[in-house]
């Protein structure tokens, strides 16, 4: 099925349409600005690439997904100026008169990692991203994992020896946090320089790894994945999957035991950079979504 | 549909058949011992009970719940003598000629509450207990969640501030994690004397309610439940329910903010001592099971 994809981010929109990977437009990028100019300058790029049956968004949140909500599927509260409560899915269902389907971004990418990446044959996986921020995709029996209102898994309580880590964190709402912790502004914010900056022997990689390590474990302990991934500018520095995997085995300390907790477990993205889009695809193609998703 | 339900627990197994709670023979106990015993008890006490269309199991683990694994759904290796590898399905698949279906007993109970107590109409909420161990059922997108094993959330890592606890905790594995420090056993072992003599106003239920409120941020940040049912003996005393409440509110420190979240949203079980049988005849009935399940 032909759908149009939109990876709605913080900074900049790709867009494109297709039906998978190999049938697949260029990708166009537009700056995200306002709500208003952003949605029109999506319904610019999208009315160049007609006909499709649906469209996908994969957007930063906070988001609503609840169908049941009164005031609809929308991003909800932000700190992105002028964007709280936009509601995304009306005037994209009413310009092109096709179903249109909402879900997170890291929600999005681990489907589309699921479907041609790195998850491929799985029903049960976790997509950790650990960049600017830290967010978790989940999929669960085969379907993205929404709930009351989607994982928000980069804010768990980790532990943090003060002797190892002095730095306090700077997650304005639990300071150390995971992605108080160990996500990229937090290592500049430690380090007094971009982590971009940092050599890969480094030190604070295998604190950033522990303490992702940590996020694995309760990953595991909660919704028994059978891969996580791990993508993202930090996370995919070398050395970071390696000591997060060392970190995960030491806190479960032999509890939980089974051949595909080996090498195999946490493994890199497959998808690069079309991640984003080709999630919003699988997003827009999947019918295991519609009965939560319908516009 | 009538089915029979068998609820296995390390100690007693707990027998019935039926359609719903309205429509239940009465529960019959039998001692759960050695494997070959219990089977043959379970087999003859179902005998009595005939005809049914399907048997549910809602068993003690660790399971090995994946069809595609060779050795077979199972219950794996067990700290209780001779119970490690024993296949549940078959014998009674073969002696009574129906599909036999298995899942924890807290899945179970989660399945229970869900259907008939205290989730009714919910697709995703999480069923905790806390007694001698601490266990974690979850349904999500309305399906139990199994994934590589099935969750073992008692186990997550909790922050323990040693000035205010100094207990180091008694879980072999993981010395101070939630089991380690807030089921019964722990606190016994802390205390000198058993749980269940502690006054109603003893200063260890809040230490247990800021642990099971540690447990409530890490599954709303991973799987976003709607609800958290909170049974066993210590998650039913006076006063942890709200201590665990309001640590959930303090720890999560405003960032997730949801109506849902209220007083309503930590409830005790509605199920009572029918819980695990009733869990039972779920997963004998469960339809979206069937795709797993199939014995």
């Amino acid at each position: 099925m032909r759908v149009a994809c939109i990876e709605l981010g913080g900074t900049k929109v790709v867009l494109a349409a297709g039906s998978g990977p190999e049938d697949l437009t260029d990708l166009v990028r537009i700056p995200t600005t306002d709500p208003a100019s952003t949605m029109s300058a999506i319904i610019a790029a999208l009315e160049r690439v007609k006909p499709f049956d649906a469209i996908g968004i994969a957007s930063f949140g906070p988001l609503c997904l609840d169908t049941a909500d009164p005031d609809g599927l929308r991003i909800t509260d932000t700190p992105k100026p002028g964007w709280s409560q936009t509601k995304l899915l009306a005037p994209l269902a009413r310009q092109f008169g096709v179903p249109v389907y909402l879900d997170t971004d890291v929600n999005g990418a681990a489907l589309g990692e699921g479907r041609w990446g790195a998850a491929q044959g799985l029903r049960d996986f976790a997509y950790i991203t650990v960049g600017t921020g830290i967010g978790v995709g989940l999929v669960v029996n085969g379907m993205p994992v929404h709930g009351l209102m989607h994982p928000e898994a980069g804010h768990l309580l980790v532990r943090r020896d003060p002797v190892k880590d002095p730095y306090p964190g700077h997650c304005p709402f639990h300071s150390d946090c995971l992605e108080g912790l160990a996500c990229g502004p937090a290592i500049a914010d430690r380090l007094g320089r971009s982590a971009e900056e940092l050599s890969d022997d480094h030190p604070v990689w295998s604190l950033v790894g522990d303490y992702i390590g940590q996020l694995c474990v309760s990953l595991l302990l909660v919704t028994s994945p059978r891969r996580i991934i791990l993508g993202g500018g930090v996370g995919q520095r070398h050395g970071v999957r390696l000591a997060a995997a060392q970190a995960m085995h030491a806190y479960l300390a032999g509890y939980v035991q089974h051949p595909a907790l080996g090498a195999g477990f946490i493994v890199p993205p497959a998808l690069e950079n079309r991640a984003g889009v080709l999630g919003a695809m699988v997003i827009a193609q999947n019918s295991n979504m519609r009965e939560h998703h319908g516009a």
